[in-house]
């Protein structure tokens, strides 16, 4: 073991860092913000315990409506420094010491671990419907470094790795199809970063498959954008649009890219996930073939398909709001945090028994249960605390309630007394049930909500005047499209929006190619994206 | 997403491999060996299916015992050839593309995952003793690639990132004690590699902690090396030394480091894990400092640990024998394989049916089972297999054994008829009690194995005479030490063993250094290692 010693990055890492932490301004200058250290709201010296109205222990918790905290920049006021003080502030990620890399932290992890347990499950399901297939995870490891004779790439994507391997393993027709996944850290030397959605080494998983002819390949890559369509849809709550990438926004190596384009908040588009139809275009490079039934030689059909912790920045800009993150029910590390109330030190045993039986209850569920009971906080701080962390649904207990035997209630994504419900029984059967219940509502709410927006924010244009207007606006443009590569680049120069797909889902009935008037087969979406 | 060209591989690449793969002489030489496409024994052209004796199919497998399959050299004729060969044959990894790196495969990772997971429970188990202590899994990411401006380092381990994300995260002794944990790959850049001992890239396991005051990270450090050392014994069945490096061999940075020994199976001591107390020495290279009770700034005291894929080496390399891999079934990613006989198309789902309702029995008991009942295969084929690939315990069921409703049962780790047992009931309590028993056999039997072939080969010596002899016989040498660094290199450069460790077991009563005679406090283990 060889100790890493970089008098460099040390010297950036010691100027003393506790003034600034000590009375942090409210907003720091945005373009230092992640360079200082982070902002510890809710610190004993932060404005954060301001919060805490004296209303706060009563069972009821009506602070949470009032004065707001105001470390977190207003979402309409400025998406960006929304964004930036979301990660921050829920513990998400912060910068790491070399430019435009991130430290994943533990909340932030959690996420991306519950993001890549349900879409494996959904590789298995889905590959044994294949016969002889095997979901195999393999680690694919290259060495960083650099030798004199012969320059080295730090991963950025492992096709050429695979096709070395594949060229190895695969011999005749009995041998395919074969797949392999992994999940893996990748590289690319990014210039204009953000954490999550674009930064120098980023976390991912990423599938290859091979095939013995043309169409198999073209079935697994509709299958796995169907699969990655399915988990935005149901585990993220993402109403993504599916489809298929132009000519120009093609992977390059690829015959046809299939993607997923999310709407965030700013109405932005974001590729949240890609499968790659590659054809013969690897095989043909790296000589990769098989001998099939008739004892030719053929050159194998090949997929590839990714999502990355880009999804994390997804997630946080679809849901989120001026409150914090919000996180859909079957993604949230914690599903239901659990605060006690109590003023009297007589009262404190009693609200803590509740607690902990409810908590019980709730974990012999399968519900993912968080209890904060420290005394360091008050009731109104941890409330803000956990809206912020975007933990789903909060019950609140107090002396009230454990006379009565029941629970208060409060949604996340419904703010205020709307969202609050009280007297709900401690029964565990009538509890689990109703947590259940409302689980399930905070989820296909926020798909709901994120669809009407999306849907209000997406035009149907006949014209590159409309479609040049509704961009103007912010909005995501859907029209025929039948031109050639050069006047796509063009709409890209001239209105800074890019083809995101051609969806799968198409309207009926003749089209005319907004740019040329031509007959077009197809309408297209037209969006800025990140 | 970024296509990655790269024509000087990609000419390495495309030279055609067909005609090796399809007769590969017996032995390549060893230098490309794994260069060359892997040996694939047990493909139809291979040489592996003159195993199959024509007794096979009477439901007794006598083949197992008979003409062994010699695509795997003896272990006792050349120890790195037999390595690479099991590694090659069980399919745990194959070389890269770039010199000194591997991919690993889906069997060899299986293991890596289930190393990962067990001494993660433990390291929470250990965590919660502590007071606020949070055992997270955090993933630190740092860019590759380089600027002009200023060089970049890809991570060969994480201390300095770490260090300053702690001076972001620590203020107070309220923040403190400070853990994070993560698994994540690593880059060395190495000149002799070895898959899975040492490559270019590899995984691991690195864990790190901030403390109060010197006392708590010296208990932590000794807390991991022992959690490291319950793996060892319990999980993998290594019955590695526990102690103390030398002050040549302490880790760069660290005020002590703490490590495991284990023997391999040609006696060269492996460093399977180590612990080390870092002092204050990162946290005054970065200024990680917090305010104690009394308002004062102190620096931290600090620990990391950690162990790596190394660990499946060690592993392969304590139990294997000359018929490939012999796993421990604590770690086993199958535990049981079941193997269908029969020879008349008529016998054929009276023994399937038998198959499958073991299997779900066994799997209900929680226990990792595995049907083969392909037809392309022989039962005896099917049997080296397996035993090639280690897995700790065979079923066999014949049409005979559905008559009688029992079934036969093989232990990997006694060959031939002696780790045979035959009409073992298959009423469901009966066979999962006896598969449950035999597989902690198995696991404790190549724990007592391995010790008594370590402790065979461990001499206790009094004079550098002695254990220049002890080392020249290939054993290691166990003797007072209270020499100083360059007497320790001298036995370095003389005999090319080092100070493994002063083990924490010492035997009691005065000692004399073997080198200098003066008194010595502890014993030293000198060996020869990876």
């Amino acid at each position: 073991m060889v100790a890493l010693r970089l008098p460099a990055l040390t010297s950036i890492f010691t100027s003393s860092s506790a003034a600034a932490v000590r009375s942090p301004p409210a907003i720091f200058p945005l373009k230092n913000r992640l360079r200082l250290p982070i902002r510890r709201p809710f610190t004993a010296n932060s404005t954060a315990e301001k919060v805490v109205a004296p209303e706060v222990g009563d069972g009821k918790g009506k602070v949470v409506d009032k004065e707001k905290d105001r470390v977190i920049t207003p979402r309409s006021q400025d998406f960006n420094a929304w964004y930036l003080d979301v990660i921050a502030n829920a513990e998400l990620a912060d910068y790491g010491p070399v430019r435009g890399t991130m430290v994943i932290r533990p909340y932030g992890y959690a996420i991306w671990e519950a993001i890549q347990f349900i879409p494996y499950s959904f590789i298995e399901k889905e590959a044994s419907h294949v016969e002889g297939f095997s979901p195999e995870l393999a680690l694919v490891t290259v060495g960083g470094g650099k030798e004199l004779e012969e320059k080295l790439v730090v991963r950025p994507t492992s096709e050429t790795i695979v096709n070395h391997m594949f060229t190895q393993w695969i011999h005749s027709y009995r041998d395919l199809p074969l797949m392999i996944n992994q999940w893996a850290n990748v590289t690319r030397w990014e210039m204009r970063t953000k954490p999550f959605i674009r930064t120098l080494e980023f976390l991912w998983q990423e599938g290859h498959t091979a095939h013995a002819t043309a169409e198999e390949a073209e079935k697994e890559a509709m299958q796995m954008i169907d699969v990655y369509t399915k988990f935005a849809y149901e585990q993220a709550a993402i109403p993504v649009i599916a489809g298929r990438k132009s000519r120009v926004e093609t992977f390059a190596g690829a015959s046809t890219t299939y993607t997923i384009e999310a709407m965030m908040g700013d109405r932005k588009a974001l590729q949240a996930g890609t499968s790659h139809n590659l054809g013969q275009n690897f095989s043909r490079a790296f000589g990769t073939q098989f001998t099939d039934e008739n004892g030719q030689r053929q050159h194998v059909w090949q997929t590839s398909w990714a999502i990355s912790t880009r999804f994390v920045g997804g997630i946080i800009m679809t849901h989120g709001d001026d409150s914090g993150l919000l996180l859909p029910p079957s993604l949230a590390p914690v599903q239901v945090v659990i605060v006690p109330i109590w003023k009297k030190e007589s009262e404190k045993t009693g609200v803590l028994t509740a607690l902990s039986s409810v908590k019980e209850t709730l974990q012999a569920a399968g519900i993912k249960v968080k209890i904060d009971d420290s005394d360091q906080r008050t009731p109104g701080w941890k409330f803000n605390y956990y809206e912020m962390k975007g933990v789903p649904l909060r019950i609140e207990i107090g002396p009230r309630d454990v006379s009565s035997g029941t629970v208060v209630i409060s949604r996340r994504d419904v703010p205020g007394k709307q969202g609050k419900v009280f007297g709900i029984s401690m029964e565990p059967s009538v509890l689990v049930a109703y947590i259940k219940d409302k689980l399930d509502e905070v989820q296909s709410s926020l798909l709901e909500r994120a669809t009407t927006f999306r849907d209000s924010n997406i035009v149907d244009v006949y014209s590159y005047n409309e479609l040049k207007e509704a961009i103007a606006q912010g909005k995501w443009a859907r029209g025929p499209w039948s031109a050639g590569d050069e006047e796509e680049l063009k709409v890209k120069e001239e209105t800074g929006a890019t083809i995101r797909c051609f969806p799968f889902e198409q309207p009926e009935g003749p089209k005319k190619c907004l740019m040329t008037g031509n007959s077009a087969e197809e309408v297209a979406i037209f969006a800025k994206s990140y």
